[in-house]
């Protein structure tokens, strides 16, 4: 119950009003508890590389014109005037720049013509549910990211460009982009994992025993799988948009691995779908057996209550106070061996309704031989 | 229950015949009941702004001529002369009019070539679900809107042309359009958030105790829901034809808006959808917990009537007045110590049948070591 | 349950064969119980008008030449003869001749160069759920229309044009077919409000007490609905039809009131979707009901077993007749006040009987302080 | 029960692999129960007309010569060379001929250049649920025709041939193709019909009175739907590429009689989905009814176990064997009329439970005043 | 139970992450425990034909040069080495290569201008529902195709090309190909069979007797046509897009194969969908059926309860021990033959109830004259 109580907690879907009810649009107000920006620059070269913390935003269009790629990644989105001069350095459409602030977009594309505008979710932490809005600009010789907090990811893509093991030092910011919404599409691998894992395990206890928390578990991952197949729909439709569209950003090198990612993507919704029938199924299966579990209560009752109704009659009839002295009353009563008599009546009523059920199948009927196993060996 | 009956009054789809059945469709019939009509005037350049209640129409045009943006409101559709003088100033077509005054339509964008007709729905009270019909003349210098009555959510809009905030007042009529739909599709987002508190309420009422009444809970929200959906729908269609359709009066700048704004009705009919599927799942639970409840009331009545019958019957059985001086009448009646001994075989008929139940998991599985939590721990 | 017997009877689907199975397509025959043929004629320019009954045929051509739109009416398909006479008369193609007369159609437009053939259906008479076809043939200077029987929904068209009120007699024959579909469509709008009055009775009866006979009255409305449903549906798509196409006998004028014609039937649509959800609402919450009742009465029956069922056995044990002579042979039957004793024995199982079940809050919930109520209040 | 056996046979749908597994596409075995092909000639122009049996194919092309249609139908498909012949006779691609001989295609329209190849199935016998398939070739000269056996709906056809009746015998090929699709559609209307009465006495029944075995009367019509609808739906899209598709082989006149085709399929199929909506709501409406024929059940069982269990307990009450000599031990046994007044006390208890029962709706509510037909009736 | 468990082993679907997370896209790693692949050329001309295992890549070009078609064969992903090297041989995309050993792909098509790269999934033993990759690439002279052990369904396809049947040996590559898709297509059918099979005994089995188990056989059956439906459905798609794409390596005479073969994958999907409703009337059914058992059980109770409970109170009524010696206490107990006259009373009680529950249709409509085999036999 522990588990279930924490994860509906997560449930709570992330939306939330424009920055402040009745603002212009595209103001950008930074939420009070949200940490202070990082800023850090990792720009490369087939060659070089420089991987470095910066403060002072003025330094960054010397790094842009020196490497033919330059990735800012902004961690925390606290400051509401490091965010805007960071928009004004870039030419960020306010709008955009809202989007950013209000970390609760569904993921999506905007084509602001020089720039790309690319929002993906990606999960935070393995085993949760959360997840954490990841703001993407690419322009021809930079790529600027938003994250909400510091931790993500993205850590192998910076691996291999520090390695610069694959290709991606030689390719242009549009590679990167490809290769950071890889990178989550591929974070919600694992979480599929656990989600399958849950539902292999609800129903082999389903099958095993009968448990009526069972309908609680269910639940559970039908909202986790909700709150999943949310927020992967819309990155099928981003991906696929920046797969189709003839973007001048996007390198026809480039639109073969978006393609191989846009493939990931539809078998990761494939997949939640598949599982989401299986929750269906699952609690089809679950009604049933509840129902089934019911009759046999009902069963054992019913049998119990057949047997020794007629039985206690019997008893009460023979209880009666009736003056035995007069003729016709009771005069059982006084025959010798009458009760064995009635006991074996007793007895035999007992059997009687006992067969009776047994023929109606009433009884021994809980583990038939299974007709599947015979018929599966056949084979 | 008091509140579902108060809910389920509103629940009423607004929708109503053509305003007399039979008349000539572009007739224009005031509702007798309806406010009388109110005319507010704000007019506004980058520079200048004016706000003023007008009682004479001829004065209109003059403020036409004098700004380039005019925004005239109509609050109440009470006269039938004030609303057919206005609609012959700016040349509404009949069929436009008419669709002013029956305040029932579904959101929608009808172009008439020099004047676009946008009809959206805004949320009255907060916490309520009804609905109030704006109806949006878009023209070059112009921006007509008529409502049902007096209150709306365009407070914001009006702040914003007061204080110059924003971008307002250098832009077109078309940004003012924008900016009227926005507000609109915004003021939904609470009653989003009331939805969703409202689920997550029934669903930890549900979690923690069995209370039979959270079907009608649910049938409620379910209701709300329906009317919500029922409503956004159009409005997104309605915006994307805005943002899609290549109409002159919209300028490409404003589009960037209302793709924005495109995203949020996008965004609220994708929570919608979460929330009406959170519903079925909810109800699945409900309904299992029910079946489950069921099953526990009836394993406590077979656990009594399956251990008390045969106790009954053995007291029936003593309970016999047979003759027991006559041979092989009850002799057992007549051994000393032999109501001891029954005592002790009822006694331990009961406890057989206790194990019994106890081995066949009817007893003590109430509360099972939730095995789930421990799975989860173990991550 | 009268009406529900009366009602089911309506239900039927109407459909039918072709003429006479096997008969050449474009076969024309009357059905015999079908009322013979009476023509009316409505001939009007924007200064003049006639209207009159026409016997015969041939002063047909007469109108046409006479007036700019003549409308001829013919209720009633019950003559082969006349029937095919007006056809050769009008040039209408064989397979649209036997579509008028196989009066089963569903709603459609086709397109014969020189004349539109549209059907419709119409709502006999206010409350019943009977259709009638409704055939037109839209030409130039004509409009050619036929009706099943005598009766219908377009009497405020026929009042429109003799009053000349609107611009109805300014306008061409596609106008005077716009108004007529039009009149279809109105005519469904008073039986969508019926049906919702159902569904608002069904509520309001669910929640104020407990009536098994509701699940039969979800039923009949889910038949009427579905039978409206298909009814209306093909409407929606012929009228889409000739708002779309771009058909030379519609004026651009009358496509705009085509649209709104369209608006209005996706409304009803719409409406009737609405109406679907909230019967599925209602059998789901019916559902959950009738289970929660099942709940209380074995709440009832287990409560009794559950009490009387120890008191009884504890009756039945000093019931017992060995023979308290003898020793250990129930020496409690000889006591003083052992009786007593006995007696507040019983009383305190039965209580402590009661108080498990109140602890198990089996007792006393049937009318729980209603959370919601309070949380309402609060706001 | 008979009848659903026999039913369920016939639910298997009809497919099978290729040929023979592993053989080549294209190969044609004729399956060696198939009965061997009869060929039979109707050559006709619009004055002359012959109809023959054929047995030597060589005499084929002289009909193709001599006529402007020759409608060639072989009956059976039990001979691989004789098919193979016609195949090569007619330049027949192999693919098609293999989906001749394989009698268990859906229905479809290829495309061969010079010629059509339509598939369609055609229901058998009247009242059976058996589906034969009818493989047209259709070109400029002639209609080859196979069936697997003898005995078709086609007879309509073949008479209006004989008599010239409509304009059969005055249009080419295209026209007698379309004839007998037109044919095939037509024979679903009586199945159709059939499933309707069945829907429509299921429904009956189920109002009148309660009876167990509807659930698999529901199940029987459900499979037959579902059998109908998936030979049913490939037709409508096989017409429909029929009229859009502007193939030289079809001329425009044809074209507008297969739109009349296509207008039945859609309304065949519009049919069969109504009635899917009925059986999903009969089997909604049986379920609550089951349930409420449960709460029936359980309402008897409750108040008889109220009533006589605490009258049973009070009894053996007076039952026990306490020694009344002894005070304090049931002295009630001694009080004259004691015994009146327990029977008064019985009697009160009884009453009491019983207005309670009846306050609380339990009793009498099984014939309830039907509120609907009052309300009805006010109408 | 041993079936189901085994069978629901296999239900987990195939995905995997990425190679190794993080990898950059486009990394070659072998699985570890993947057999080492064994390479197999076939290569012919109309007139000649070699089969050969290969062990030096290096041979390879040779085949090429030499014959119109051949055919390398990858049995076993074992070796990154030997993968890559075929990889750069054949200029494989790096992407592709990745997908080849990453052997839990979707099928597709990916065009590589000069390569068509295809991904088929093929059932691997008869019976089972395990499924192996196989990717194809289609060259101008050659096909390549990789799979993940040895054993496949391409035999029959092998056998063809030695024995030259059919016309495969005068075809081009791109035949082959076709040929391969068309033998995975095939190798569903006995699958779909078999689970038609099971459908087909599990409604056997529900029309004669009752069987809890069958809820769980039900579930098996939608677990393995969700898995055959979620594989098949990507061939579809890609099958569609080789006869659709105008891709120049597909010659049009394969393309009317290929159309042949996509026939054959839309009728299994087809069969798939229909069984799946036919899992969902059955799964309807079998609950209906499990509550009408549950209302005979709870009958049978309440006849008995209803029965007894009454006589077991008069019983216990003339067991009571009131002193008959006093006026009004139980003067009966000492009228002659009272006795007798309670027994005629208990037993028109008994019947009196019995009459009623007749007249109230609970006895006797178990089995009841079925109307239905009425119907149907006055047919």
């Amino acid at each position: 119950m522990k588990r279930a109580a924490r994860r509906s907690k997560r449930r709570k879907p992330h939306f939330r009003r424009r920055t402040k009810a009745g603002a212009s649009p595209g103001t950008v107000v930074a939420h009070p508890d949200a940490p202070r920006p990082v800023i850090r620059v990792i720009a490369y070269s087939a060659t070089e590389y420089v991987e470095q913390e910066v403060a002072d935003l003025s330094k960054l269009p010397e790094y842009l014109r020196r490497f033919p790629v330059t990735w800012i990644n902004v961690d925390g989105l606290g400051d509401t005037q490091v965010i805007q001069q960071i928009g004004e350095l870039f030419g960020i459409h306010a709008l955009a720049l809202e989007d950013v602030v209000n970390a609760h977009q569904r993921a999506k594309v905007d084509d602001y013509e020089d720039q790309l505008f690319i929002v993906a979710r990606m999960m935070h932490n393995f085993g949760s549910f959360e997840t954490e809005q990841l703001s993407i600009f690419l322009g021809e010789r930079y790529l600027l990211t938003f994250q909400e907090r510091q931790g993500d990811c993205l850590d192998p893509v910076r691996e291999r460009i520090r390695k610069s093991s694959g290709k991606i030092r030689r390719m242009k910011s549009d590679y990167l982009a490809y290769a950071m919404v890889d990178a989550v599409i591929d974070s919600y691998f694992p979480l599929a994992e656990h989600v399958g894992d849950d539902l292999d395990r609800l129903e082999d206890e389903m099958t095993s025993h009968y448990d009526p928390g069972l309908a609680h578990g269910i639940h559970i991952v039908r909202n986790e799988l909700m709150l999943l197949r949310r927020t992967l729909r819309p990155h099928r439709e981003a991906v696929n948009q920046l797969v189709r569209d003839d973007h001048p950003l996007i390198s026809d090198d480039t639109r073969v691995f978006l393609r191989d990612c846009y493939d990931h993507t539809v078998q990761l919704i494939d997949l939640m779908e598949a599982y989401r029938e299986t929750c269906v199924d699952l609690r089809d299966f679950h009604i049933s057996l509840v129902s089934q579990r019911m009759n046999e209560i009902m069963k054992v009752l019913t049998l119990i209550a057949t047997i020794f109704m007629p039985l206690s009659f019997i008893t009460g009839l023979y209880g009666m106070n009736f003056n035995d002295k007069l003729p016709g009353n009771m005069p059982e009563l006084n025959i010798p061996y009458a009760y064995v008599g009635v006991l074996v009546l007793m007895l035999s009523v007992a059997l009687g309704l006992l067969l009776y059920f047994r023929r109606k199948r009433w009884i021994g009927d809980s583990a038939p031989p299974d007709p599947h196993d015979q018929a599966d060996d056949d084979r």
